[in-house]
This record gives structure tokens, sequence and C-alpha cells, in this order.
């Protein structure tokens, strides 16, 4: 059910300006909490896109604690919404659309440290023949190798409290919506522990769909900093580091395979080290490979790649 | 224009038995030949596809010539052709069909040793309220690193020589449908040096046609084998590795978002590990990577990743 605001004259029902200030200051925010915590510093690359607009990539590498971590932001116009963003709203294909966003994956080095993603994102439509629309997405998610209990429960505890002020069911409902998009079909996993996932925002007017979404964004550091910290430091060796390897491949397949906003960003010639600066900086492939039973990567694949309640299940305070 | 005999009850017009006996032999022959170079030997796994058929998949992981190689065959059938396979041909979208083939790819150890694709297919789709209708596709590829002009010029000259009885063109079509099949946009390049495709192959008659992709399986060994044992012993280093694994990541991008195959066998519910035995054994990504001025990855990029009649600029016998 849409929103009748959301499909008013731009100008009148959303601040673009407003989401673009965010925007780049959570950009900010997030490159000085990583430059705070690692030892190597952000490469920053501004670009341009020939049909209309660009962003702003940066991309640290070998660092001690990120092996790889890539935040962009990218604000891009254009006279024709690629089809991988009109999927579900078969009525503004082909329609003038801007989008705007930040993505972010980060590549730790320590196996027993999680891969994270996290993307806010508003765009707005504007058919020939019918209103414009405007809607945000966003979510952030988590794929450990090793996963620990009490990682998995502050995760979903924050994105939780991300939610709360929005409204009842809001977790919930964001919650399984990330556990069906960061799902593997061909492999019958789930890319990780999930975390929130949220597309065509636009019930409620601007101003709460913003809110929501930029509580979304603000709870991504106080959500994944202090995992990373905890984990930074504990010892591993080859074994792990091959099953990192490995997982990361998993990481590649889905981005590759089914993800949205990496076929969104190749369709509209998006600059394609930017969108891809998500892959890890080293992956594995081994045929037909299976943890051993009772394994600590068997548990893994036991305990957590398919949709669980965590906090109904692990949470004693719930 | 389609060949109206290629539209008359199967039975009549095509020996499925003579494809999947040959199919089966090339599957042999190849296995035999890498098997007599190398130092490991193929694991072997059967396989059901609980939807109909099934098929063989053979792995070699860790010789001393090859990191990894892979031979599949399969033979599937269904109530439901996949979207990936129907595309040039609307008609069939939805129907029953039944698909074999052979298909491989090889991953060498020495960075100075190509990697390679082969793939021979028979198709057949029987609509609900058509006749039905079979073709067959086909062709290889070659993915250097450090390409040698006399390596690009025998492997072309060998798929010369397996279109040649077919008549006059032939090699001329494949190859340039091979440089615009085996391009990534999004990279503006070619995956290396072509070879040959063909698709939809049902004009002519089913001896004819057979016959052309009998040839071009046939043509698989003499045109690769030569080429990695010239450089399977040549010296190398980190640097020449680094390159390997990070170009090994272009060849991840092509096969996840762009080769039908691959889209075919997951979307018909293939055995993923069969599937995905393309993939490298290890592969790497680094963020707006771009070689130095003058240097031998230089030269991959500006003399070989772009469609060129390498017969025409490189054969003085031609």
């Amino acid at each position: 059910m849409a929103d009748p605001t959301a499909t008013a004259p731009l100008s009148r029902t959303a601040d673009t300006s407003a989401v673009q200030i965010y925007l780049r200051e959570l950009h900010d925010r997030i490159t000085a909490a990583v430059e705070a915590l690692d030892t190597a510093k952000f490469q920053r690359d501004c670009w341009q896109r020939p049909e209309g607009g660009g962003g702003e990539s940066r991309v640290l590498t070998d660092g001690e604690v990120f092996e790889r971590a890539g935040v962009s932001f990218s604000h891009v116009h254009g006279l024709q919404m690629p089809q991988s963003a009109s999927n579900l709203r078969p009525e503004i294909a082909g329609a003038a659309f801007e989008a705007m966003g930040i993505s972010l994956v980060f590549h730790p080095r320590n196996p027993y440290a999680p891969t994270t993603h996290c993307n806010v994102r508003f765009l707005v439509a504007a058919p020939q023949s019918a209103p414009a629309v405007w809607w945000f997405g966003g979510g952030f998610d988590l794929t450990p190798y090793y996963p620990f209990d009490e990682d998995v429960l502050h995760w979903h505890r924050t994105a939780r409290a991300a939610c709360q002020p929005f409204g009842a069911g809001v977790y919930e409902r964001y919650k399984q919506w990330c556990d069906r998009y960061f799902f593997l079909p061909h492999r019958n996993e789930t890319r990780g522990v999930g975390g929130l996932f949220f597309d065509d925002l636009n019930e409620g007017g601007f101003a709460h769909c913003f809110g929501l979404t930029r509580s979304v964004g603000d709870h991504f550091l106080p959500a994944y900093m202090p995992i990373v910290e905890r984990r930074r430091s504990r010892p591993w060796g080859e074994r792990e580091r091959n099953f990192q390897l490995y997982r990361r491949g998993r990481y590649v397949e889905f981005n590759l395979l089914y993800d949205r906003g990496t076929l969104f960003g190749l369709q509209s010639r998006g600059r394609t080290e930017s969108i891809l600066m998500s892959m890890p900086p080293l992956a594995r492939w081994e045929y037909d490979w299976r943890p051993d039973a009772g394994s600590p990567e068997a548990r893994l694949y036991e305990d957590f790649l398919r949709p669980r309640d965590y906090l109904a299940e692990l949470d004693a305070n719930t």
C-alpha cells in the first residue's frame, strides 16, 4: 500500500538535500571509526558517471584489522531506471531516476571476525505518465566464519534497537526480509546470520521513513565495532584462514548472482571498481568440500546458515 | 531461418543416443589425456537430479600441471525449460526439455599456461502446442594471463581446422560469436583471446549439425594440449602468480554474471558443485589495480583483451 503523499511532486514531499547531507555525514563517521581502529588509511576516489552524477569511494587495503574495507557514497541520476531497481515496481520501468546511498563491505583479516555489509539508499523515479515516487531502502547484515553466540546476540539486539522507535513488528519484518534476501538458493544457505533488510519504504510519510533509515544507518557502527574489537586479536592459523577464504567464495557467489545493488550498479553503468570493491581480496573454491562432523566449521553450517530467531533463542532478557 | 526437419518429431530426425555415446566417449578421451599429462587423478562423482536425469563430474585437484581441472558430463530432462536457455527462443519458454553435454574448465598452476573452457551440448524442447525442436551448441575459448603469439595462433588455426569441412565462413562466424559472448561489458574486456562459440545450431540437418559439433569437440585436445605442454615448466614467481590470481577474478565475474551455461545449470537446479567446479581454486580482487605501462601485464590488456583477427594479423601462411 503506497503512501499517497509519496506520489506527490518530489519538491513538496521529500527533502533530497537533507538525505544527501545525512549520507555524507554517515560516510565520514564510518570512515573515521575504521581509521581510528586500524593501521591503514582509506584511499579516496571521486568519480563522475558520464550519464549523470557520481560518487566517492573510500577503500582501505591491508590494514592490521581489515584486509579490505570499502565505503562508497554515490548519487547518480539518469533517464532510464535500470531493470534491477524496478522489478518490484513495473510502473516505473524505464523512468527517469535519481538514486543516492552509501554502501559498505568490510573484510577483516582475522577469521574469527565476521565480514559485514551495510547499505542505506534513497531513490526517486519520475515516470513520464505518472507522478514521481520516492522510497528508502537499506539494512545491515553479518557474515561470520566462526560465529560466537554473544556476537550474534549483540548484533540482533542492536538491530532491534534501531527499529524499536518506529513501531511494533518493524525489527521482526526487516529481520525476516533480510533472511529471505541474503539467501543462496543454489546452496540452500543464508549468507550469514542476517540482520535487517528493507526496500520500497514510503509508508508513513517522508519524515518517518527518513527517520527509520537514519536510525538503521546510525546503528551500524554500534552493532559491528564491538564485535570486531573483541575478535581482532584472537589467535588463528592456516585452518581458520582456509575456511575463511572458502566461505568468502560464497560472498562472491551471492554478490554476483543475486545482489540487486551490485546488479543495479553494473546495469546502470556505475563505476565498476566502486561496485566490486565488495569483492573479498582473496577467495577460494574447493570442489565438494564438507566440514568434518562436530568441527567448528560444521557448527557454522548446522547452527547458523538458516533463518533463526536469535533473540528468542539466545537472549535470556528478551 | 530454422531447418524444417528440425521441428519434426525427434525420433525421426535426431539420434539422441548417438549424441550421448559421442559425449561419453569424449568425456573419457579428455579425462585420459589430462591424467596422462598430470600427476593427480580425477575424482569421479555420479549424481542424479531429483527432477530428472543426472551426470558424472570428474575433478582433478592439486596436480603438478593443473591446480584444478573439471570435466562434467550431464544429461538432464524436465518439464520446464529454464529461462536462461530460452532467451533466444521465446516459443519454447516453459517447454519440456532434454539437455546433454560435456563442459570443462582447466585452471593450470603455471601463470604462463592459459585457462581454458570447452563445451558441447545438445538440447531438445517439446512445447505443448508446437512440434519438438532440437539444436546443438558449443565451442572452446582460451584465457591466457601472459599470452604468446604462437599459442594464440595455434589455438585459432586449430579452431579454423575444426570448422573448415563445414562450409565457408563458419570459423569466422563462430569466432566472432565467441568474441561477443565471452565479453565483460562492465570491464569492457573480452574474457581472453576467444576461439569458437555457437548456439541454436539446427540448419542443414541433424547429420551436418552433429558432425560440426563433433568436430569442435574433437579439436579441443589438439588445440589446448600443445600449449599447456609448452608452458607447464616455464619458471614463474610471485609477481606472475599474483597477476594470475587477479585475472582469475575476471573469470569468476564472467561465469557468475553472464555465463548462460552456469545460470542454466543453477536455474534448472543442477548439481551446484558440478556447475561451480568452473570456479578457480583461488582468486584475488584488488581495488582499482592497473598494470604498469610497458609491463608484460599491460601487454595482455593492450594487445589481447579485445576482438582481433589473429589469423590475419599473426599468420604469415594464411
